[in-house]
């Protein structure tokens, strides 16, 4: 689940530095809320430095965030590995020709967009998200990524939320997460 | 307007690669596009750059972005700075206790929040954004982090369309623009 010894004080950290929010945003779900762990400067650096060194800078090309608490992960890790960043927006955001996918959330439904030209063919792409709760976002925005002619070369996050499965439904993609609980 | 031979050269890249897409997100609207920018690995890691060494890095304490696109450049500001990062929110999203701000857009009408405890009393905070318009967005982000108890550092922009003087509702505070249009 982590990687080595850095990995394991990292998963620590997240850890203790995620708030559960009970009733948020709907009565009986428990949110969980990474802004603590955010805000702590090496905290931060020390879980983008652990996502970068997971998968090594020469293994994907462009790294891939999807809105909205995605993208605060997503740009510092681009920055970290030196390569471009590609939004996954919400509908009606992305102002030029998208391509959309809809799909169940824990709480309602939702559409995700991306640029038709976000991508080089074959260019592989690390997508990174906050928390995989259920895996409905994430499967969207990975088939919106392979549609568009990127190849996954890995789905990140901090937080894995074992018991709802979401792993299963990106298979065969790989997923790695820095805690998984 | 520009911080030096790698100011020109970055503001050069802002012009360059920034889209004016017509009529969106409402006719008579032009978007100014930068997700071409951000998706250039070597000309988003000289943005970042440029904007931490405008401040110095031991300027400011922690980083805030305004949801959605200033996450993309606050956040990897914050990693490049060694600092913490604190998101500036649409309504609803924040899961703790928090302020609030409404303001008008060029475009309707919007409520930012930001967690009451967002920042320890006199943490110097830069701020980061997109673009700067017309400054509604901007003036309730700085105002809400006044009100939170932080010291507005620095609002720092890629791209700030003059005409609309968002820069006169900001007044004190310290406004930077990658390039200025």
């Amino acid at each position: 689940m982590v990687d080595g010894d850095s990995g394991v004080e990292v998963a620590r950290r997240v850890a203790d530095l995620t708030l559960d929010v009970q009733d948020f945003p709907q009565p009986g779900i428990a949110f969980k809320d990474l802004t603590p762990l955010f805000a702590s400067g090496p905290d931060f650096a020390a879980t983008i430095d652990t996502i970068v060194g997971h998968y090594g800078p020469d293994s994907f090309d462009v790294v891939a965030g999807i809105e909205a608490r995605g993208f605060m992960i997503a740009a510092a890790v681009a920055y970290a590995a030196g390569v471009g960043f590609v939004p996954v927006r919400k509908v009606g955001k992305l102002p030029r020709k998208t391509l959309r996918e809809t799909y169940a959330l824990e709480y309602g439904e939702a559409t995700l967009e991306l640029h038709a030209d976000a991508f080089s063919p074959g260019q592989r792409v690390l997508v990174v998200d906050d928390v995989l709760a259920t895996g409905g976002t994430a499967e969207a925005a990975l088939s919106l990524i392979e549609q568009a002619g990127g190849v996954v070369a890995g789905f990140a996050v901090l937080l894995e939320l074992a018991f709802l499965e979401g792993r299963k439904r990106l298979k065969p993609r790989s997923v790695h997460a820095l805690l998984t609980v």
